[in-house]
């Protein structure tokens, strides 16, 4: 069997948070949202339909977690939740803290506007925010 | 506990396939992309974590079955699935076969264009092939 490794654009548009049973859990790099991406550490998925379904049982589980989690860390109006793929075919699925009046309300986060980085003092607090608190 | 509606928004902007366990299967009324959504049939529910785990789990084997039989039956590049609810906050989970090409890609459907339906006869051919076979 191939081994887990995160495809090279993840890696680059995230930050590491943690990894949770199933699924490594990453950060977009985007100060103007709370954006979460969970990654199933299982090589060569990329349809949900890929996984076996008690992956799929256990990625629901972490999916709800991340979605609970960021609505009791942030208040946001709404939890977004997207696996599209069409750019980065390693399976992932974006769990996004949405309010009324961001950027890109109500439209989805997806293709709206070029990321705005954290700054080095921002991405640690916001990850002393959400490690281990999801 | 209260009974579940469709909200009118989804029912306007949709077509019924048929009803599975837990959601109904509605076909999004735009031709240029072959776009389900499922509703599970439980009222009030909002967030993905609204539902129980048992429900979750039904969920999930029915977004992997919707997703693996648009996949099947239309040769699909990519299958996005994506629970947002900004604008109709009644859970439910679209899944949409995309091509390399289509109005859209790689972007979001979501928020993209203008919807355009099908005609009576485009409709109802849609259906034959959809029902029964996902």
């Amino acid at each position: 069997m191939a081994e887990f490794r995160l495809h090279p654009r993840l890696a680059a548009d995230t930050i590491f948070v943690e990894d949770w049973p199933l699924s490594r859990v990453l950060l977009l790099n985007d100060a103007r949202y709370v954006w979460l991406a969970l990654v199933p550490r299982r090589a060569d998925a990329v349809e949900l339909h890929d996984l076996t379904p008690a992956d799929r049982a256990d990625l629901m589980e972490e999916i709800a977690r991340a979605g609970a989690g960021l609505k009791t860390l942030t208040g946001a109006t709404k939890i977004n939740t997207g696996a599209l793929g069409n750019i980065v075919p390693q399976l992932h699925i974006h769990i996004v803290a949405r309010k009324d009046g961001d950027p890109a309300w109500p439209g989805p986060v997806w293709g709206h506007s070029p990321a705005e980085p954290y700054t080095p003092s921002q991405r640690e607090q916001q990850l002393g925010r959400l490690r281990g608190r999801l």
